[in-house]
Parts: C-alpha cells; sequence; structure tokens
C-alpha cells in the first residue's frame, strides 16, 4: 500500500523527526459499525509495537462481548508469556468497570461513565498506555453524563506520547475539531435492509 | 450495543436460522485507511468463533507489512497451542505467494494477481476458510489483471458458510452489486493534510 501524499508543507515548527511520533487523537463515527471494529483493527497495530493497551468500553451491558475482547486478551497473555507484542487492558462498563470495588450500578449509567473518565484521566495523566481505545465514548458525552469540554482539555493537554481513538455515533463537535483523524463510516448497504439479522463472527 | 433494527421482512423463503448464518459478502471501499484495518478487525470475531481464516494481500511490495499481520500470526500460533480460536494463514502476493514454488515475480504483478486469485477460488471451492480477507483486491480487478465478472461468479455461487471481506478503492460496480454489505470510509479530516508524515503504530 503507498503511503499517502503530504498535501500541506506544516508551518508548525516541529521537525520531522518530532512530528513523524505525534500522539494522534482519532474519532470513528458515523453509522456503519465499522467503527469499533476498525479502532480494534488500530489497536492491533500498537499491540505489535509493543505498546501498551487500554480499551475501555462505555457499553451498558455485561452480557454485551465482542469477539474482539477474547483476542485482545489472548495477545495480552502471548505478551505475558513471550514478550511478543504488548500488554492489554480491556475494562467494560457494563459490567462495572474492573478497577472498582463495586459491581455496576446497572441503574446509574451516568454515574458508571464518569467514574470510568475518571480514571481515563487519571491514567492519561500518568501515561499508563500508549493507545487508548474509548469505545462507544461518544454515547455519554451526547447525553451530558460527561462534560465534553472537560475531556476535550485532558486530551488536547495529554502528556507524552497517548494516541486515543475515540468510537461512537453523533461525536460532539467540539471532539470532533479537537481531532487530528476522523473517520465516518457510511452505510452504502447493508444486510439487515434486507431482513439479516446480526450474526455471531459478524456482528460481535 | 443494541443489535440494528431489521427493518424490512424478507421474503427470501429461508428460515430465520438459515437467513442468521448467511455467509456474507463485504466490499470495504472509500478513500480512507480504515477499509483493511476494519477487515482486520472483522477476522478478528471470526478467529475467536474458532473459524480458519485466510488472509490474502494484494501487495505489490514483500516489504509492506502492517501490524496485524504480527497479530494474527499470534493468534494463529494461540490457536495452535492452546486449541482457542481458529487457524489462521496470511498470504502476501509481494513476496511471491507462499504456496508458490516461485518468488515473486516483481516484473508481473498482473500474473501475480491472477495466480493469488487462482489459488482463492480453488480453496473457496474446497471450503478451506470461513473467514477470507481479500485485502487490495479491487486493484487487480480495477487494472484488469483479474475478470471482475469471474469473481462475482465464484463468489455468489460459493458453497457452504464462507464469509469473504474485500477491501480497496473504487470497488467494481458489479463487485457492489452483489454484495451483501458495503462500507464506505470518509475522510472527515486527516492528519496529512496538516503534513503529518505516516507513523509506526498508526499507518502501518
Amino acid at each position: 500500500m503507498p503511503q499517502g501524499q503530504v498535501s500541506v508543507t506544516p508551518t508548525d515548527g516541529l521537525t520531522t523527526r518530532q512530528r513523524r511520533n505525534r500522539p494522534l487523537l482519532v474519532v470513528h463515527t458515523g453509522v456503519m459499525k465499522g467503527k469499533s471494529t476498525a479502532a480494534f483493527g488500530m489497536a492491533l497495530r500498537g499491540w505489535n509495537q509493543g505498546w501498551s493497551i487500554g480499551v475501555f468500553q462505555f457499553v451498558k451491558s455485561a452480557k454485551w462481548k465482542v469477539g474482539e475482547e477474547e483476542a485482545f486478551r489472548a495477545l495480552g497473555e502471548v505478551h505475558s508469556r513471550t514478550g511478543q507484542g504488548g500488554p492489554v487492558e480491556w475494562h467494560k462498563m457494563g459490567s462495572g468497570w474492573s478497577w472498582s470495588r463495586k459491581a455496576g450500578t446497572e441503574t446509574d449509567h451516568a454515574a458508571d461513565a464518569a467514574e470510568g473518565w475518571a480514571e481515563i484521566r487519571r491514567r492519561i495523566g500518568t501515561e499508563a498506555h500508549r493507545v487508548y481505545v474509548l469505545d462507544e465514548f461518544t454515547y455519554p458525552l451526547k447525553w451530558g453524563w460527561i462534560d465534553v469540554d472537560e475531556v476535550v482539555d485532558v486530551l488536547v493537554n495529554r502528556p507524552g506520547q497517548q494516541h486515543v481513538i475515540i468510537t461512537g455515533r453523533d461525536a460532539p463537535q467540539a471532539l470532533v475539531e479537537a481531532a487530528d483523524l476522523v473517520m465516518e463510516t457510511t452505510k452504502v448497504k447493508h444486510p439487515m435492509d434486507a431482513g439479516q439479522k446480526g450474526q455471531r463472527g459478524i456482528e460481535w
């Protein structure tokens, strides 16, 4: 695959090396399901670089589980066992954040979401991971459970070389403006239009 | 994550179970780079189901390597060692297809591409894999190295429960029409627009 052509000469005063290694804020939005899938695909690349991967799924249900979770846990074990790739942490809101003493409240998703963001903010402050996937994170922003301005402030001013990938529909404008890369998935044709139901291995 | 709502009652005469397990032909096209990344993300889900994964990259250079390749090879080894997940094969045109006695010709990409497709057609005929990722496959179609009508015929009439995911820009219309799911990635904002060059762990 050819590398993309640079279309503009930058005037940011950075060296090529600094620019090459600039940490990215990535937003995957739009109506199609490829958003999370593509985010996890990006995380695969980071894993291969030996980077620490932190996945935080802002899903309401503890039962929701995508195949990527097992695959990444397996890759985390490969790292522990052989040193290949990077370490992996995978956290889900719906089952109660694993660092929390309490189980998911199930009744106060807003509080659970705020707790998730507080932990992520703490980790960003200590540069705990090199890649963060904040999956379905646009929803608590949209619903006002987490303050968009604070999120943008923390992300824009994050230290070091931390890449952050955020997925979900209806990304807030302030987040889109702050992002380095925004991908929108567009539905051209989907089997559910023809009555196809979601199926194992494809939709989850 | 909620499962999508079915918007149309199908009139295809299939039972719900038959319909639920229908093999899919998926095309990821458009101008953004998420195409392949999302395809590999889908393959992760298949791996987790214990399905045999076959990746065929129609890239010209032997040197081109994405992080996903190492991650999937690691997952293939997890399967061999523990039985978790499914087996993985990863083949690249640029380095000479691994089943071929000859090295990549480097001078006749059209012949290499045709050889790759002949092998995929053979494997589809014997149901060798459950998931096929034909990465960057639209290019040999576009350039006339492989006959689009033959590809569509083989894919539409493939036996069993084989999912096929094809990536690349400018997918031929006949392929889009035959597909069950078409995802188009749209560039909203990309760091290369601001002079950012591709970087390790992100672009490959």
